[in-house]
């Protein structure tokens, strides 16, 4: 039997649907919504991300503000650019996109943003908030994991809590932007949660870990790190890697941190790359905007668990 | 075979004699050193911890000031006294024993604390820079956990970092103050970390994953929770519990979440309560306190991974 896909392009549209009428009457009632990005230098990774996020904005009627800073800009002029960023009543959310050049110091950078316009939960103090359990922002890749998860569970009729007070949660990486606030929200969930770093995959190997998951997360950032042997049967495997890969006619195309065809037989159910975390994670994004345009517009807003007015059942089809 | 017995109370020597020669060569260079405690109410046990921070505070030459507020103390009158702590240059470290009355907003006390007087980390930046893994303060009970199993480590030989990235490290209870600084730090130590949640307990069982570990962390306040059939022959545990428990003979004595002598036959090695955990915490937190000392002052210091003059091999003891 194979896996069902979880269809990311599918729930990341009913999801842009809930925001469209959110947004709508949101300026309807006068409260303007606006992002900001930062981006430094020519990257490619985060110049495409970039364009994604201007068309989403445009569509949603979400003011959007590019800042595109020359490669050699200095600490100085940068934290200066936040500052602007900062005061600017007409930027909600702040995005600084990484990597950054590696003159700059990074978390000075990420201090620098106004905490109730860090819409990417970057500085110590929201990331505290997250970690305390109640989280004013939530960065949006962690986010779109558990959004994928939840909305599956739903359209197979399983119980969300019965779920995941059940659950071992797997998450492989734990970088500060995915994994570790991934791993926070499957503390929200009062799931088990099993972090796993890269030294295992050096040691003992992963999949003395992984193959115990009923919820795997992979993050790692390692085209194929996830094989057939590396999963049980029951598990459901959400992929956030985004690997450049050259196919055999020599085309450069996108893959994930999980071997799918490989995966894809032996799992209860798994997201595709591309097509599967990453379109709801933009989504996500211009979330996090609305929810600190209204944060300061000190409109009341539940944070912890903001509730979802779209009933996105998830797409889904045999692999 | 039975287990080795980690000895608390040996390593708390060892600590605080460190500590003594770093008090005196401070106040030598004319650096004030002070811990202030602050207490609402009558609660026994916060009496009892406060009692023993006293008498450590005097025999290392720390300045002691606790702060005794009646019961019904309100919100205003708490934040005011912190106000007054924070602006003490007396002070280097506040405290704010749990736990507080139902009346006051626990959140709020913890971000009135000026982050750089918070030796537990609870304000959200510190929580933050520890869940970013630069960690301005370390809470002593999780840091105090860490430093009896790398003492132990170097008491057996073993090589700390060849241990931990093999060691899949399960932590049972996932509270703010000890919980999640001690996965915080078992990912310092790119150790995998598996967090187990009081839910775990009521569906699939705890010992599912419990077994596994090659350490367990056990910080739940539930007495006799590991029971001999919880462990692997491997483990190294570390039992963080203190509870209140009558014995055969009508007398009240403390005792784990570790039902110890049905486990140290059956692991590696385990630390007793009490004398284990605690002793060892009751230092770190003055510990801490030298710490904020230092950083008021402007001295630099290794703020993520301090180093230990001493020599602290812990003696051990077969149980």
């Amino acid at each position: 039997m194979s896996a069902q896909v979880i269809d990311g392009r599918a729930c990341a549209r009913a999801l842009k649907e809930s925001l469209e009428v959110d947004v709508a009457r949101l300026r309807h009632e006068g409260l303007g919504i606006g992002l900001a990005t930062v981006v430094i230098g020519d990257e490619y990774s985060s110049g495409a991300y970039e364009r994604r996020l201007r068309r989403l904005a445009d569509e949603l009627g979400v003011t959007y503000s590019p800042q595109t800073l020359p490669g050699d800009t200095d600490q100085e002029a940068l934290l200066t650019r936040i500052g602007e960023l900062n005061a600017d009543p007409a930027v909600s959310g702040i995005l600084v996109l990484r990597p950054l050049p590696s003159h700059i110091d990074e978390a000075a950078v990420f201090r620098a943003i106004d905490p109730m316009k860090d819409i990417e939960a970057v500085h110590p103090e929201n990331a505290g908030l997250l970690a305390l359990g109640v989280p004013r922002f939530v960065p949006s890749t962690a986010a779109s994991c558990f959004h994928l998860l939840d909305t599956w569970l739903d359209s197979v009729g399983e119980d969300r809590a019965d779920f995941y007070h059940r659950a071992n949660i797997v998450v492989v990486g734990r970088s500060n932007n995915v994994g570790k606030p991934a791993i926070s929200l499957g503390y929200e969930r009062q799931a088990t949660v099993q972090s796993v770093d890269e030294w295992a995959d050096r040691t003992t190997g992963i999949g003395r870990y992984t193959r115990w998951a009923d919820v795997l997360i992979v993050a790692a950032g390692k085209a194929g790190l996830i094989r057939a042997e590396h999963v049980g049967e029951n598990a459901v495997v959400i992929d956030v890697g985004i690997n450049a890969a050259t196919g055999p006619d020599g085309r450069v195309h996108m893959v994930g941190d999980v071997d799918h065809d490989a995966v894809a037989p032996r799992v209860r159910a798994l997201t595709p790359v591309p097509g599967g975390v990453g379109p709801v994670t933009d989504v996500w994004l211009l979330r996090n905007t609305v929810t600190a345009a209204r944060l300061l517009a000190g409109r009341p807003i539940d944070l912890a668990r903001p509730s979802l007015p779209t009933p996105a059942r998830v797409l889904l089809e045999a692999s």
